[in-house]
């Protein structure tokens, strides 16, 4: 662990506060509404004020990163789609023609492209450079990363988070794009719970049942040969992660230890997410689980951090854009609990 | 039924073109992501443009109508608040400061507010005035309304669903207040569909299990009694429905005779939308159902229409609050159907 990771995971505190929990309860309550009709809207003002640490937050002032990187895995064939596509799909990200973008012009969320390691050269603006590789090494023949590499990563997410912060955010959320990062974080998952490659490998961007079998073959044999201990989430990384979920993972740690609540997409941001709570388990208060994807890996993670999703859609695309998606949910939960009257200030009588 | 009414039911077509689906279908895949992999979000895309009939829409204008309305049936001690609760909540609405206000303002939708039948003097602007009566008759002694009150209800809902579409609104939602109202719309599902009171009549904003269990008996009671007959929906509506159930049902239907979309609330808006695909079983096409409600009887309207809804979310507060959140789901689907690059366009390969 580095000095700055080491101080940034001890930054971060649990947002429980019983105190202020029944000052927003109380709010919700006193609101012109049947005590908890707005369901899970609720829950979500709810999670959003403790991690603040705030009664009365204002509005959330959105930013979401779209880190990208390549795998050395696809040597393996586990992926539908050639590794050129991460290339170019950050200069569609960069270009405004990808799902992400839209839905951040959509929502009004400012959207950040960090090349964590393509194999290119430099895109240059708008792409954010922290390239630590050009891709991770093919993790079925040996580690993925150093761990130095895994830590350099983590720590460019740490730094996203604090910037964006810095810059005014108050929601933050993240998101990935790199051919082969199912297959990452399905090996990721297995190294971190012990579950099993069949459980978590899953068809990704689109491969058939033969081609899922396959994925969880090479996983299988990645886990037997690196060994990677669950209890060492770096080295866990480091051996068969991706350097741009390493980087999710610095991130949402950044976003925790300055009491920053984020919103986590699919089934690649949760294996990152898995892998920061690991890290520091309060970070776990700070994290909102956007959806539960069609990518049947995804239901296991969730289920191994006891997280609920907001939303079944059957997203399996990632780029944030199922976090995308909940933040307009977030935006709806701090509308009505900021601006609506109450029993008393409307005269409106109480069941 | 009346002569406008009529010609109404007759200008509804059937939104299924297999041509534009095939042209809405091929866009979609043509869109620099994996075929499929934003789930209902490209669902909600064809049916949009299927119902608009139109290959590519225009970003949705949005509207949406709370019809208000006092129900005879609170006589028999049905609702966890008082009958006034529906005259405060409407000056609530009135003064922007309850959940639907919120949530329109926060999602750009235009909201109306209709009094259609609320136990009060007029109440001015900003609320609009289309009162039938100040409230039904008690159900569960006599029918709610006259046959000419329902007709007159279904269609000052059609009246101001054309008055949207004339104002350039391009989609639309309904919703409801009505302390008792979930009683009307627990008698009026169970006339159009034969199903069991104790299946429909659930805890409303907040009655405990022996008043849900009362609820059922009065529905049961009021349903032996006027004995409506489930292929005369108008009749059903005048036996045991709503003012704003019948006019949320005019409202659907209006909708749909101008090819316009429309967003169904809850279990109230559902009963009314079943009204409606009772009265034109093409009005379904145009129909998106929002959410499922914590309302036990919504999953079996839903279950009787074929309809799956887009949010589980807990929802149980009414007011078309529901379907304001879900038109923001409309906005992003359309967002990323409109502005997304294709794989040709932005250079990158498909799989």
């Amino acid at each position: 662990m580095t000095e700055y990771l080491q101080l940034l995971l001890e930054a971060i505190e649990d947002p429980a506060d019983p105190a202020l929990e029944r000052s927003v309860q109380g709010r919700l309550d006193s609101l012109t509404k049947p005590p908890g009709s707005l369901g899970r809207l609720e829950e979500i003002a709810r999670w959003y004020c403790l991690a603040r640490g705030e009664a009365l937050p204002a509005a959330p002032r959105k930013a979401l990163c779209v880190f990208c990187a390549d795998h050395g895995v696809t040597e393996e064939g586990v992926s539908a789609y050639p590794r050129e596509v991460t290339r170019q799909m950050v200069l569609n990200f960069a270009a405004g023609g990808a799902a992400i973008n839209a839905l951040c012009r959509q929502g009004g969320v400012e959207a950040t492209i960090v090349d964590v390691g393509v194999d290119s050269e430099p895109f240059g603006p708008p792409v954010r450079d922290e390239k630590i590789a050009r891709g991770t090494r093919n993790f079925a023949v040996e580690p993925a990363m150093t761990r130095g590499e895994a830590l350099q990563a983590l720590e460019a997410g740490a730094r996203l988070a604090a910037e964006a912060v810095d810059a005014g955010a108050t929601l933050l959320a993240a998101g990935e794009m790199g051919i082969g990062n199912t297959t990452a974080a399905a090996a990721l998952g297995c190294a971190l719970t012990g579950r099993a490659a069949d459980e978590l490998a899953g068809r990704g961007t689109g491969v058939d049942e033969a081609g899922r079998r396959h994925k969880a073959a090479v996983v299988e044999r990645a886990l037997a040969a690196r060994k990677p201990d669950s209890a060492d989430p770096v080295g866990a990384l480091a051996a068969v992660g991706g350097l741009e979920i390493a980087a999710m993972a610095g991130y949402f740690l950044g976003a925790a230890a300055r009491r920053v609540p984020a919103v986590v997409d699919g089934f690649i941001a949760t294996a990152a997410a898995l892998a920061a709570v690991r890290l520091r388990k309060e970070t776990l208060g700070y994290l909102l689980w956007s959806h539960e994807s069609a990518e049947q890996g995804h239901r296991v993670l969730l289920q191994e951090l006891g997280a609920k999703s907001l939303l079944q859609m059957g997203f399996r695309l990632g780029e944030g854009s199922g976090a995308a998606v909940a933040m307009g949910l977030v935006d709806q939960a701090l509308a009505v609990y900021r601006e609506m009257a109450t029993f008393d200030s409307a005269g409106v009588s109480a069941g």
